[in-house]
């Protein structure tokens, strides 16, 4: 490119009508002239070629992806990666905004996606390393969108459970049970105190547990918990399944007595969450397959907090999310960067239930609430329900025994030495992350 | 886990009924014991607790995953890539191949996906930099899909083209124009040599050039051509979209003119392109944004020829994947294992016609060919062809005169001194991989 093709792709946000582009926010790594860099990397997600060959006109006013901020740094090092790159020259560290027309493609996710994760972004000459790290929207192109159905306030209704966690639990053995004895464990941690018990999120719709048949149990047990507790229950069923299937397996669950739903987001894709979003009757629940071979890497790839902006336009209701502790391998500021994308506002989109999970139970409840700051999320333990030494029913007494203690400024030891499911829970699992630490 | 926990996660391929079982290659790296390392890796993506509490039963012999292959050799430099960690200890390189059993989740693209590319293979305790290397299924598995519908040898029937490449083209300008100049590329390209003229990935069913008038008129240019040339050609639409607009844009586009189709694979999900694929009259062609995303680094994420082979699997007829050149970032030999992915026997499914692209002409053909060292392969320039300085008649022409050397025997210079479009095109783009160089 030219310099004069070069500043075709830079603007100030003064130049534009905002309400007619999404921003994009790249952290990157070019060989040569950070400039042209960005410059291609506007140019090659939007209008590579804009003009034909003989003719005089020009598509980048309408069309063309600008850049809108862009500070680069001299990285002496060279890439801090090994990776391939055509361009020669100096390494910069570079962070850089794009305000890229959403009138190029429109408010489908599979086209959103192809524009600001695709070739363009991740083939834009002179820079082998990049990651999409934010996303905004303008408000017109939210407005096309459905949303949650549901949303937070929605399941606290459903629930009755205001101003505290949802405690969610993962029956286990995830793999290999099937419909009754599986149910039996529901219908215990829902007698123990669990809010919502759930399928695995690698529990389908098979031969040796058909869902049907599960359903039917665990909405049965998922009754009988209600009435002897004289509290709403729910049933989270996995309906991850292929896109055609999801409608059906939707109505089935929901009949036989499942009360919201289960679906791996990426696995199944966006677009078909979207889909089911339209014809669902009941909370749909994110998990997160497949979301950290694209986002671990602090300088490849796309931060999890734009999918998790993704799952809750697409209209997910919770978003469950790899949470604290370093079995998630997840650095603090981006679980709380993901936890912040569920609940702050979002124009019409309605806020979900964020769940950061992984590795918990009673003894790591304390440490997810006070790096929180706040009430407002669900907590998911498997085996600190299902493996406590007294069984799920135990289990699930031991995750309320610890909201209790918390809940009422008593130290969980001193709590312990009362209630046994607590004491039994802070003996048999070892708390990772009872106690913050510094992102 | 004790030592007796990790033996139940091993086993060898004599032990196995090897058609239950999906195979993967990973490479990882670990912190402490990698046969730890690899029982977890097992473990978590199947059957993570394998019985209840206070219940003698063990599911692992049915349903957990093993490792039938693992090999470790310390890293003293530690991690190669910076990232947390929960587990202390030596660092180890490793690969490992695990038997993974599909009855855990069927013959479903979503369930597949998460339990091959999900939480328990990117979250294995002591792993926190893996790459799924490769996957197999055997003969049971493959049967429950469909597969392409025309694969390679129902696309060269369809275009009466044999023993050479299929020459496609992406329309460029890519974003910007109306139906019917944007028509009148296609139709130049096609009266040049072009097979295929193609919509662009990013071009979708967009006010300013619906699909259906675009469809049409494209379709009439290309009735036109085949007429004047006396040749069957194929206009490529982009119908990428929401799932649950698939079909229906199908069957408009294929009335209106178009004879294959385009689907972005990743960012409408696997799933949805199975759906289309059991709906779909003509040729599905897959694109690949997105999966640069998690597979351009050597040392973390998903090989791309995993997702070639899934999405063969989903029932594309051609992958479009990204080629030789330094433009693209790939490694010659991972280029070369894709296509591979895309020809080699893959049980009752069909060959797909494989087309590694990126910044391709005239200049480049040779270089294509002489790596792939067969003609079974698509070749897809945009530039080149409609950024050629005669126009994207000349450039069509350009690549076909290209062809006629190759397969002549002729040197590319000395046939460009009697065929000026060649000559034009030589003189006009930079041909960074004209020459095979060292994987």
């Amino acid at each position: 490119m030219t310099p004069d093709d070069i500043a075709g792709f830079f603007a100030t946000r003064a130049d534009l009508n905002l309400d007619d582009y999404i921003e994009l926010d790249f952290t990157f790594e070019c060989a040569g002239d950070p400039r042209a860099a960005a410059a291609h990397l506007a140019s090659e997600q939007s209008t590579a070629q804009w003009r034909r060959v003989g003719v005089d006109e020009d598509f980048r006013p309408r069309f063309a992806a600008k850049v809108i901020d862009l500070r680069a740094e001299p990285q002496p090092i060279g890439f801090s990666v090994p990776v391939a790159c055509a361009a020669p020259g100096e390494v910069f560290s570079c962070r850089a905004t794009i305000a890229h027309p959403h009138g190029n493609f429109g408010p489908r996710i599979p086209n959103l996606l192809s524009a600001v994760c695709g070739e363009g972004v991740f083939f834009a000459p002179g820079i082998p390393l990049i990651r999409l790290e934010d996303i905004r929207f303008p408000l017109p192109y939210l407005a096309a969108f459905e949303g949650p159905q549901f949303g937070l306030a929605g399941l606290r209704e459903q629930l009755k459970a205001f101003d505290r966690p949802i405690f969610f639990g993962v029956i286990k053995p995830n793999i290999g049970l099937p419909a009754a004895p599986f149910a039996e464990l529901g219908y215990e941690s829902w007698l123990g105190g669990l809010d919502i018990a759930k399928d695995d999120e690698m529990l389908a719709d098979i031969p040796w547990c058909p869902l049907k048949e599960r359903a039917a149990a665990l909405g049965a047990a998922r009754c009988r918990a209600e009435q002897e507790t004289d509290t709403p229950k729910i049933y989270l069923a996995n309906i991850t399944d292929e896109v055609d299937r999801l409608a059906d397996l939707h109505d089935l669950a929901v009949a036989a007595g499942a009360n919201a739903l289960l679906v791996n987001a990426m696995p199944v894709g966006l677009s078909g969450v979207r889909m089911l979003r339209r014809h669902a009757e009941v909370p749909l629940v994110a998990h997160f397959p497949f979301i950290a071979a694209f986002s671990r890497l602090a300088g490849y790839g796309i931060h999890s907090r734009v999918l998790t902006r993704l799952q809750r336009l697409a209209g997910f209701d919770v978003v469950i999310m790899p949470g604290f502790g370093p079995r998630m391998m997840t650095p603090e500021r981006e679980v709380l960067d993901c936890v912040r994308a569920c609940l702050e506002p979002m124009g019409p989109i309605k806020p979900c239930l964020p769940v950061p999970g992984g590795s918990d139970s009673a003894a790591t409840l304390e440490g997810v609430y006070r790096r929180l700051g706040s009430a407002d999320f669900g907590f998911v333990p498997g085996r600190g329900v299902f493996g406590h030494p007294m069984g799920p029913r135990g289990g699930a007494a031991s995750i309320r025994q610890a909201w209790e203690a918390i809940a009422g400024g008593i130290p969980l030891d001193r709590h312990a030495a009362t209630h046994p499911e607590l004491q039994a829970a802070l003996a048999a699992f070892a708390a990772p992350h009872t106690s913050p630490r510094a992102a």
